[in-house]
């Protein structure tokens, strides 16, 4: 593209000094990157000849950082909810995941999830999954900036047989994808109570071996912390520390049952949290202690995890959730104000995914990576000038990814007037409708036979339910 | 309006049975009410003559019913947030309130809401301010239906010097309204902590007299129930109900610290409640016990309270986080399926506000408060159509506000295809950013000058808010 100027009526640039610019302009650089940033005239005048999009009522700001999702899950989007934990996961997701996750589904969920996640704003995710190197694709097609890694664990997955296969698989991923100029890949072990000390530690070295970031979830229930003790005599956090794995640049999901102890290593390690509240609340993890976590200086992200268990990948939503629960959950209404809730999704989540000198704020040097929010919906109304925390209140408390009408990551457009540019939506519905027609007439042939075996069970606990799993991943015949 | 039938891929009718239509019509008759609902070829093989609306790929429903706010403080909305509560209340929400609000502000800060509670889908509110009768006359002229009540209580009101004048006022209020189609007058002592015995009582005496619904605050923060304590030797909800309030058609907003004997009384007195989880987080009160609430067989409703403690009137979320709350709150993943949430925010609702009989959901005899959600945006595909419930799953989880296409109140449309019929938005928008410029102006004269007090009074701590706030109300000077 053409050097482009942008001039907002707000220029909100989430950088450290809490810059907003009223009558700003950012100026874009043919290659991308972010050449200016300040009041419009005098970017204007200092750039005679570049053309000046007039962004009239318009808030001009980074784009969002979703920091935790798993892409094609939105194809099983309300497929089944508000299921006892292991119901859900043995009933409906592993079996439903075992029959369908295959490249094609998780290039087209990847579609799915990228047209949605553009139209509300966000630029940047970090997602592990299965057959990641079709995600990875999909997503640089579709011109989103992405942290990607192969799921790694004990068991078998939908693409892998064993542990060994997943990591062979994610060494060829990061030597095939290290260096591209949207995805970062990453190494992805799924989850200390999935992965043997074994894996967590070949795991490390491979990401410190290329120097790439490592994703995993940790402590995302109560069960995890129990089992933990039992099976190891450690708690989670102790035993990922003691197992060197925070040497590498650990984005830990969740993060919902840490304790203070916990909290005080992930903070000394320099471990990034990606809080997923919606997640947390649906499945009934519970609340993380992101209070705790900010005043101990732990670096903190937002995700919306996947959309099996949210439904949407709405970032507007997210971190309005994150600056609503922390404030009730711990009866400080000063907790998470609205600038710090805006800048976990976006340069603290940035930062969370060692993006941070990248993107995830407008200033000069970094990648264009911004969208434009249209602030003339009523429920925008009225603006307050006198503070500048009134503008990101509103974003915060009151903007719906809906009011998103531009959207560029690295210097090109991906939606222009409400009109996505790089995805055929229309294509990507009746391809989603198709898959969802096939999993409607394969869950309907099993659901009977399932859920009256899970009935006969009997005395099934939510306690159970990790065994249960591992049993069900072991020998499908126990269900 | 001449009879139409309305033709969508999916009636969900919120009835009682859960009837949810694939391929369904619904007959609205020329006098607005609901003539026929069923199987779309029955239904326009029935009725010859009358104009079909294919709506395709449509989702047909009852309106989304709000069942506490308060209308005109949109236009405070991003004014002052994350602040410590008696920061908030004395040093903006009050000062600003008794220096802006005269009918004026209310009309339009009414027609301001009504445009975005329309927009998001909202067919029905109920609504305690000041100068009601200006409320409810701009909420009629937008077409909306609502149950209004002017705010009574024992301190100078921004349109009353005592309560005996806010009484009278209510009394003409009620004679003046009692009736209309639209409009339906109520009974609000602002709460207990706000009213003498006298006050309540007067007011439970006058709901009677007319049969009118009585709505009030209970037990918002966990201050009011040690306050009440101390001061009259009476839990809050022992209190009220001994002073015979429940007498009245009695609907309790925000019952965040009611205890298990209130929840029984409550239940016992056929009080409905109006859950805020927006508000109640946002300005740290806490996690309303819906659970057992439900549990107990306490009629359940959801509101988004008023727009400064929200940010915004947007049912979709707020039905959403009821449902999402209560699960991480109480670790159980099943509590409030999207379907019980949906009928929280539908049903449920007109029910709570002792409208059931009128609206709430699609059934013959009924009117026709109705909206049309368009399912074509990607975060509400794909559809699963095996189990009846994922339709229930897409709407309250992934639904967004904007989706709403057209909504139609007692037969009269409000809005079609995104355009409003019977409100300007530019003049509101226009309007509302003149009283922000104002505001503004105000809040900086002010500013310096109250937070210094407020700072000098040193101690100051949220237990004591409210002996200062009502130091503060009977004289300006202690700021």
């Amino acid at each position: 593209m053409n050097p482009l100027i942008l001039h907002a009526d707000h220029v909100v640039c989430m950088t450290e000094d809490h810059q907003v610019l009223t009558n700003g302009a950012v100026l874009v650089g043919a290659g991308g990157r972010i050449e200016a940033v300040g009041e419009a005239p005098a970017v204007i005048a200092a750039n005679p000849g570049v053309p000046v999009k007039r962004l009239a009522d318009r808030l001009l700001m980074p784009g969002l950082v979703n920091a935790h999702t798993h892409m094609p899950m939105t194809l099983l989007r309300a497929m089944a909810d508000d299921l006892r934990l292991d119901v859900w996961l043995m009933g409906y997701m592993m079996p439903t995941e075992r029959e369908f996750v295959n490249p094609d589904f998780c290039r087209l969920g990847t579609q799915l999830s990228c047209a949605e996640m553009i139209r509300g704003g966000t630029t940047l995710f970090a997602d592990m999954y299965y057959f990641e190197a079709d995600i990875a694709e999909a997503t640089a097609q579709a011109g989103l900036r992405a942290v990607c890694g192969e799921s790694i664990m004990k068991f078998p997955a939908p693409d892998a047989d064993s542990y060994e296969q997943s990591l062979a698989y994610t060494r060829q991923f990061i030597q095939d994808w290290l260096g591209h100029p949207l995805i970062v890949p990453s190494v992805a072990p799924h989850a200390p109570y999935t992965c043997t000390d074994d894996i967590l530690q070949a795991c490390a070295d491979l990401a410190l071996e290329f120097d790439v970031p490592l994703q995993t979830h940790i402590l995302e229930t109560r069960q995890e912390a129990d089992d933990s003790w039992n099976e190891f005599e450690k708690k989670v956090v102790n035993r990922v520390a003691d197992l060197g794995v925070f040497r590498a640049k650990t984005i830990a999901a969740h993060c919902v049952h840490v304790d203070s102890e916990d909290i005080r290593l992930l903070h000394k390690h320099g471990v990034a949290v990606a809080h997923n509240p919606t997640s947390n609340l649906k499945l009934a993890s519970g609340i993380a202690p992101v209070k705790e976590m900010l005043e101990r200086g732990v670096r903190l992200s937002v995700g919306t995890d996947g959309a099996a268990s949210n439904n949407d990948l709405d970032m507007f939503e997210e971190m309005r959730l994150a600056a609503l629960l922390v404030k009730g959950a711990t009866f400080d209404p000063t907790a998470l104000p609205a600038r710090e809730a805006l800048a976990m999704a976006t340069r603290w989540g940035a930062e969370a995914l060692h993006l941070g000198g990248l993107t995830g704020s407008l200033e000069v040097g970094k990648r264009a990576d911004l969208i434009v929010v249209d602030r003339s919906p009523l429920h925008n109304a009225p603006h307050f000038e006198r503070d500048p925390n009134s503008v990101y209140s509103q974003v915060v408390y009151a903007t719906q990814a809906a009011d998103v009408q531009h959207v560029m990551v690295n210097g090109q457009w991906l939606m222009r007037d409400r009109t996505l540019l790089t995805l055929d939506e229309a294509a990507i519905r009746e391809q989603a409708a198709d898959y969802a027609r096939q999993i409607d007439r394969f869950l309907i042939a099993r659901e009977g036979n399932v859920l009256n075996k899970l009935v006969a069970i009997g005395g099934l606990h939510q306690e159970e339910s990790f065994e249960i799993q591992v049993k069900a991943r072991l020998d499908d015949e126990t269900l």
